[in-house]
């Protein structure tokens, strides 16, 4: 059904509504997330290589090659995923800048899969952690080890490599390869009747199979899918639900426990639904991101309410001030609504995209790439104490961001996300193509038929609300537009040759279906202008609050613009905008004074030191 | 200055305000807490020492004196508190029923003191869980080994020991004073220069140098105190406010972090600040007291808004949901308090005991006295599974109480806490008594000067208001009652020979100064009628909510008796009172239909199978 030149893209499902346009077939060129991809491959990629060598994540791969493991292995049961992850942000930031063999990207990735490689054993097991003397025997701690986490995000990365230079002879997929046949020989249905603590492997198993053609590996995903809800890894303090073993995934009504692991878990089962065709499951998965995306999420697409196990509260626990909202959470969350609009071509899957990557992917890093938040809390009580720029932080203890953490899931998983992030940009069926995300792009594709589909997106989004379509090359096709759920009042505009047309949009999807010309111009005019949200009055923790909010992004109250401790903060009157910035007028509970006071994108807070912040602003 | 005789009870300090009057001296004869007490003595101490054995917890010991430790050791390293606190419990509620010799109660006492005398070490060390051939060395995990928290329970239980059976010669108090002598020489001025992870230590040991007019155990706790707010203890996750050693105690302004340590400390430089007439300590624990009940402390007394540090959240941080407000926190708050009120003299301090004890202490038990809530939230938004009677539970998992908990602190901190409740009942002056809570009792003491005070107090409170003091001995004295902060309108009436008297009085304290004779009545009327509560402005959690409250009982909303969810409930009137319940008009927020709910005690919910219950109920 698709073309057979597969994209260079994270997620290529073999079936579903939609087909993904890879990293060679769209660039991103500029604007918000441009600037965020120039400084994730100038800065934090380089940042994370530092510290994966300094922390000693990677040098535990040359120890185990030299035979010296346990002594001197660094590092939680988890580390070597990180390194995974990395090598995942390397190939897709090689992908993006077309990096030569000589280029200084290829050489690190290179080196790293050449340590890695060394360390893998001649079973084809790999981990830094198990199955040495004195080391836990392999598989026995299935419960908290992470063995076949770290396995399935090595095959992501193996992915990457796979989908943008496949004739590489570096030897990262006959590393996966092999780690992938251990896990169908020790795990497939002869095997142990078993899953792993944290799901990743699934994700990672599936789209391994589709990269290499390798159906057992999508049909052992489906092994582990199928194994959650019986309770095999036991009880632990917060309950089987924390690893997604309480239920089975086609009996759950929502995401719950662990908000990292419930969506990797539903991004695989998913993968495993599409593969299979298995309409049931698609469909329970498809009822679990609703009842989660109307009871269980955050305004900032954020998910997550406990600190204690990093977990999804009940519906409607949604706390502000203890919100956990984990980076990767969020960027989970994005795997698993990317591979549903896939599978569906529904655009609330890319609402709650857009919604996640601006104010939960965006504001983990500072502006400088070097520094990230762990937990994304929504109102910041005490101002926090800067972060020690070369010491490494626990999770999720101030109001600013650290360069480092003892577990440090979070900067790998930004890296990997940003690099590879015009994946998600837009998408391809039949007819036409599907812009879902808006930023400046160049998209050249062409059709099953052979058509090709070129054209040019400007825009100044979010900032500004009109993006400007130019098409390059003359073809007839359907060009599909998202138009925001937030974005009433919307209109489009198409000239072409034949003049000028407008006509008010709805939210949802809007197509133009025609014979384009070069220069023919689409224009979307989304109105971005600041607005005033009230919570659900089943969200207790949010009563007598509004939040503001300016297209896709939400809008934070900090002290440093308040001049004094938001908790004075009571709103007094609407929201307008003041040189650029949202404003909302605002009374001091202890005084009475009564100012406007300038709001900051949620995705900007904490960049001008210690401040306390809120989201959401009492009204009484 | 005070009577020589030292009370029955578990804190008699050498001066201050107040002097306590012991379980010789007051006994609860029946009503609310009379029937605890009796649930207690019938129920969980049989009940807590079965689990103590079939845990291993007890026999731990056992193993300690065979010398085949570590093999065979089960429990967490703070697990011989357990065995201390029960221990405790057992030497009040000798007391408290004045057990003989040949009685069961002192039959259980003396073995237990047997087999943890077997385990002490020559030189006095005492813990089964470091310092053997295969343990870690002693004192050399002091941030979360517990071994100095451990001994800090063994000297309370000591001291409930030397004040109930001072003649006893099982040996306890020998075993105590050995392992006092122990830790003054290992941390004392010229020692480790050290403090332990949990503090308990400290009040221990204050209270055992006051029993034992040992000065050298009180000035050993001034330098735990003193050493506190170093940094010591290294960094933790949480941060050094968890352990109380973020800031030192002059100089902290409110209790945070570990809700249980920080009421520990705060007890114990308490006891070192009378002892040493340290105003200044004083002063400042009195000012940490004022902002965390401020700031810091639920409607029901609990403190500790969070799961994952056990801790205090930041000021107005109070959500109900997420509310930990741990059962020890509690008991370590009425500790806090009990010591302010002798020191100082002041009403609020036992307004804030009476709280705590109706709406924490007494919450956590169920009817049945086997049953118990570690934690004790204020929202429970999904209704509970019931616990495995024979199962050891997690903490907070649940609305409905456990049997026992991996972490089993609790169950004999209420025991503890139940057995010595008399002596937290009135106290004396040279001039007088003052009654600090209300129950029927009896109370028969001396002054100074030698004139017996005895009089019996009659009452049904808290579910009638009236407290009928009558004289059984002819005595001229001032009697003080406390008139709760929340009894507007509160009136005295004094019956004599000569008539009756009868006048309002305010919250705070009354005096009635006379010549009594044997016959004469005092009588305080307070007025039990349920009464709504609005909370702070500042605490965002429950904006728009009201609680109602009925004397000194919180009251709470239950599925069961709402017939829904109780996340359906809005406020649609004023409480009423129906035979003998509270009740709320509420009106359903999906339906809007409006009825009158009956209310129940908070510490009641939870009785009557799984339901989902809210002490805070929307208005809108």
């Amino acid at each position: 059904m698709f073309d057979t030149t597969t994209p260079a893209a994270p997620v290529v499902p073999t079936r579903g509504r939609l087909r993904p346009l890879g990293l060679d077939e769209v660039s991103i060129t500029g604007g918000f997330w441009g600037e965020r991809q120039a400084v994730n491959g100038s800065a934090t990629l380089a940042h994370i290589e530092s510290r994966l060598e300094s922390e000693g994540w990677l040098p535990n791969f040359d120890l185990a090659a030299a035979g010296s493991l346990p002594a001197g292995r660094r590092g939680r049961e988890f580390s070597d995923s990180e390194i995974y992850k990395y090598l995942e942000a390397l190939a897709w930031e090689i992908g993006r800048t077309d990096a030569g063999a000589d280029d200084d990207l290829e050489r690190r990735f290179r080196r790293i899969v050449e340590r890695v490689g060394a360390a893998q054993e001649p079973d084809g097991y790999l981990d830094t952690m198990f199955g040495r003397a004195g080391q836990d025997e392999r598989w026995t701690a299935l419960q908290w080890g992470h063995e076949l986490y770290c396995l399935g995000h090595l095959f992501q990365a193996a992915v990457a490599r796979i989908r943008t230079r496949p004739e590489a002879d570096d030897g990262l997929i006959d590393i996966a390869r092999r780690a992938a046949d251990l896990v169908c020989r020790e795990f497939g249905a002869d095997g142990r009747d078993a899953i792993c603590g944290h799901s990743e492997v699934e994700v990672g198993l599936a789209e391994l199979g589709r990269a290499l053609g390798e159906r057992r590996y999508i049909d052992q995903a489906a092994l582990f899918v199928e194994r959650h809800g019986r309770g095999s890894l036991g009880e632990i303090e917060w309950g089987r639900s924390y690893f997604q073993d309480d239920v089975s995934v086609r009996d759950a009504e929502a995401l719950r426990g662990h908000a990292v692991r419930a969506n990797y878990l539903a991004s695989g089962a998913t993968d495993v639904a599409v593969e299979r065709d298995d309409a049931a499951l698609l469909d329970a998965l498809r009822g679990q991101w609703d009842r989660t995306v109307e009871r269980r999420t955050y305004v900032t697409g954020g998910q997550g309410s406990h600190h204690q196990d990093e977990a999804f509260g009940d519906d409607w626990e949604l706390p502000p001030d203890r919100a956990y909202s984990e980076t990767c959470a969020g960027i989970g969350s994005v795997m698993f609504s990317w591979r549903l609009l896939l599978a569906t071509g529904e655009a609330q899957y890319a609402d709650l995209i857009e919604r996640t990557l601006f104010n939960v992917v965006a504001t983990s890093p500072g502006s400088d790439g070097r520094s990230f938040f762990y937990a994304n809390t929504l109102h910041q009580r005490t101002p926090g104490i800067p972060a020690d720029p070369d010491a490494t932080s626990p999770r999720a203890s101030s109001s600013l961001r650290a360069p480092w953490f003892e577990v440090s899931c979070c900067p790998p998983n930004v890296a990997r996300t940003f690099a590879s992030l015009a994946a998600y940009v837009a998408t391809a069926d039949d007819d036409g193509v599907q812009l879902h995300q808006y930023a400046p792009a160049q998209v050249r594709t062409s059709l099953p038929d052979g058509r090709a589909v070129a054209f040019d997106v400007a825009t100044g989004y979010p900032v500004d609300g009109t993006i400007r379509i130019t098409v390059v090359e003359d073809a007839e096709f359907v060009l599909t537009l998202r138009v925001p759920s937030w974005a009433s009042g919307a209109a489009l505009r198409v000239t072409t040759g034949a003049g000028v047309s407008e006509e008010p949009v709805l939210p949802g999807t809007v197509a133009v279906e025609r014979a384009f010309r070069v220069g023919d111009v689409v224009e979307l005019v989304l109105p971005l202008v600041a607005r005033v949200s009230t919570p659900d009055p089943m969200i207790d923790a949010v009563r007598g609050c509004v939040v503001v909010e300016r297209g896709p992004e939400v809008w934070a109250l900090e002290s440093v613009d308040f001049g004094a401790d938001v908790a004075e903060a009571v709103v007094a009157g609407d929201p307008v905008e003041v040189e650029g910035r949202v404003a909302l007028p605002l009374r001091r509970r202890s005084s009475g004074d009564v100012a406007t006071v300038p709001l900051v994108p949620y995705h900007d807070w904490a960049q001008r030191g210690p401040s306390t912040m809120r989201v959401w602003v009492p009204t009484v």
